[in-house]
């Protein structure tokens, strides 16, 4: 149907980048491995970040915001940081006409900067915790750029809090993955898998990283978010220290968790279908749109088109501002008309012809499944409302479902590379390795330690090491 | 009163860096002349934000995300446009490891590489108007850094519209203006003047430049925000052309418009005093602050307390969630306590004692006036309520009233310069010159033309060139 996009099981990449410039999410930066966000994707990111800052907000954050530009010295002060970010800088050597002093570089992420600024600000156990959170641009140079999921620049949120106990930290760093994996099932509809990182997939200077994992349409996995437990290690690094209750010079403990644009990319590629973009609806920027269709121009200019308006100003008093849009490209068929909107993944369509202005309905079409029904125009507002929530729990069920679907255990390595080469998706498996092992792994297999899931305490033999005792790990190939 | 703030008298500049540490707004980063927005400044900017991002919504515009980096060549496309911004930029010379082909500037604003953009997007009438916004942050490099006023990097929004007629682009230019002078005024209180910028004072590349200029309380001018009508500048440079209705090929017709996080230095400014931050009501991120008096430790662990978080949570779910705070910093003085709010800005002190207690009150000690009043808890959500928008007016007619007393005439150019030198403030004269003669006065008097107030459309004789039927414009010296 979907004349410009090619199928998933043709070309799963040309599909995603189809998808994208179809339903006009982004569009290629004139700088090598930079996006524009254009306005439909734009309102997409505002939604989610409607939904992230509110519950930083609810768990005591604030927001504040940290320079863009970070002196070279500040990346060496903490050593695996440097060592994990200084290939991907981009460096400022010039600036109001001259050469810097020293080059600075576009903030990869900002633990340095940030924890800089925390040096100043903390002296006493009182100025603790700190719970700031930035929402901001980074850049990260990208040799092999792919639109959201990996662009040199990109928006996201950086959260960086400094406690005065070791406890304390740990307990934020998994509450903000609890954070994400709550928004992430609740709003985005992604079946997320909160786990701990393998210590070959940590962040650079962190002592401990946990994700939430979810896999796409193609099988592969995908990190939607990050959280880390930093230790002592910046802290020390920028003397973020503290005389603490009992008159001691202490060190802080701190963390960092982040979420970006990316999971723009997981929304399309959980979601999305051979026709274009497909949207949980309670982070879609348009919730329905309303398509006035008649032959008769006369009937259209006087009567549908007003009602239809009518009908959406109803709707957006009881959805919020601008969720129903009302549709007059009538210098389309209906069919392009409709195919429109179905590719901009709008949840639903609400047809509005003579028929429905005979019956005082309106004629309401998923998107997602193309399921019909008529909607009387009374009582509407509660109709349209529980069929959007309905659309959602069922997105949110049907990933689930293929997830589990391609999901499969493995005792033995040949079991998963055979998996992993035949059918690719999630393999379990108990790994008790270390950095050198999940290499062997990878270079055999092109998978990775996605995560140790947190709800699994489950333990047993590891399939490569043979050692007892070992945690359940999830494999994929991810993105 | 307060002991780490000079007084304004005193020392204008030491006050203004003063109220701005005292507050926590801001703090400097380690790259110099940028800045640290703190928390307390970021809640303000988010309340900025949201009050303009919703009239742009309102008025059919949507978001949009651009690239940070910009080619060097993109500039060098529209001859003042370089000009005005090439000495400011910040450039990239490496990234990723190797050094660039090309060097890229920070973008200083986005006209060229939203320009570019443009001429993919639009090909037909009907692709046109384009009504973007974007929320960014922008670097031009400052020899002399201020917080807030002039800093090396800082965030702002950029509106850049197509159209395919003069006419409508000119609406669009004077629309935004128009936006722009009702949120300063009714959010911000700021009195702001609207009015045409002169010649010189011209945005580079722009055909006219609007702007809403205020007045701070040591009778300088600051520029709030501007509006430009760029003609067929931008698009002739970048070629953003479309068939028209007609079939003919047409230039398009571009707008650009911004507010920044000046914003802030100018809410300071205007209504701020000796003690610290004043703010408008309606944007303080922090509206009432409760707080629990006593000497009895217990009293206050077990009845003040809870009673101030019940009152408290009653007033938020009325005015806004987090608009009402409960201070318990109880090893401190009351005094102290006080003082630490009112440095802060927050509107409203509710005192919550033994005497309140027994009366079911709250006592009320306004920010701006120091009035105090006694707030019955029942029906204390419209009191109070109604309280802040009363101090919400009177800040706005305190700010006016002061804008007019310092606001003088003048006939000649002599009478010009001695109201400048003597007494500062606001000089509207009738003037007629060029660029040339603006260069004049502002080195003979350090005042330049602030605009041309649009309401004003009486014509006189120009006091510098003779020339008949000159407008009426407003000389200040200025930010």
């Amino acid at each position: 149907m979907a004349r410009n996009i090619v199928p998933r099981d043709k070309d799963y990449s040309q599909w995603y980048l189809d998808v994208i410039k179809a339903s006009e999410l982004a569009d290629y930066a004139p700088v090598r491995g930079c996006m524009v966000i254009r306005p439909t994707g734009y309102a997409l990111w505002e939604n989610i970040q409607k939904a992230f800052d509110e519950a930083f907000k609810e768990t005591g954050h604030v927001n504040a915001y940290f320079p863009l530009l970070i002196p070279t010295s500040f990346l060496e002060k903490e050593a695996e940081h440097v060592e994990g970010f200084a290939p991907e800088c981009a460096v400022v050597t010039h600036a109001g006409g001259d050469e810097l002093e020293e080059p600075l570089i576009i903030r990869p992420t900002s633990e340095t900067v940030i924890g800089h600024m925390y040096s100043k600000w903390v002296q006493s156990w009182r100025d603790l915790p700190i719970l700031i959170n930035q929402w901001c641009n980074v850049m990260r140079w990208e040799k092999r750029p792919r639109l959201f999921l990996r662009t040199s620049e990109f928006l996201w949120q950086e959260g960086h809090t400094a406690h005065a106990t070791r406890e304390e930290a740990v307990e934020e760093t998994l509450r903000m993955l609890d954070v994400y994996r709550r928004i992430m099932v609740d709003h985005l509809a992604l079946p997320v898998i909160p786990g701990e990182k393998s210590e070959g997939e940590r962040f650079p200077g962190a002592d401990n990283t946990y994700t939430c994992e979810t896999m796409m349409s193609d099988g592969k996995a995908l990190q939607a978010g990050t959280s880390h437990f930093l230790g002592q290690n910046f802290a020390k690094a920028f003397d973020i220290s503290f005389q603490s209750q009992e008159g001691t010079q202490e060190y802080a403990w701190t963390t960092s968790w982040g979420v970006s644009t990316r999971l723009i990319g997981a929304i399309l590629m959980t979601h999305s279908d051979d026709d274009g973009l497909v949207l949980p609806p309670r982070i879609a920027p348009v919730k329905a749109v309303i398509v006035p269709i008649s032959t008769d121009g006369v009937l259209i200019e006087e009567t549908l088109l007003p009602k239809a308006r009518e009908l959406a100003s109803r709707l957006n008093a009881a959805l919020g501002a601008r969720a129903v849009t009302v549709d007059s490209q009538f210098h389309l068929r209906p069919a392009d008309r409709f195919f429109h909107h179905l590719q901009r993944g709008i949840p639903l369509r609400l047809e509005l012809g003579e028929r429905e202005l005979a019956s005082q309905t309106l004629r309401s079409v998923r998107r997602d499944t193309a399921e019909k029904a008529d909607i009387p125009w009374e009582g509407m507002e509660e109709t349209v409302a529980a069929l959007l929530e309905t659309m959602q729990g069922e997105l949110l069920t049907k990933a689930r479902a293929f997830r589990q679907d391609r999901t499969r255990r493995a005792e033995t390595f040949e079991e998963l590379k055979a998996i992993l080469e035949k059918e690719g998706g999630f393999v379990e498996a108990f790994f008790g390795g270390g950095k050198a092992e999940e290499k062997a792994i990878k270079e055999a297999t092109m998978a990775t330690v996605r995560c140790f899931p947190l709800d699994d305490d489950s333990r047993g033999t590891c399939f490569f090491t043979g050692k007892k005792d070992a945690r359940r790990a999830v494999f994929a190939r991810a993105y």
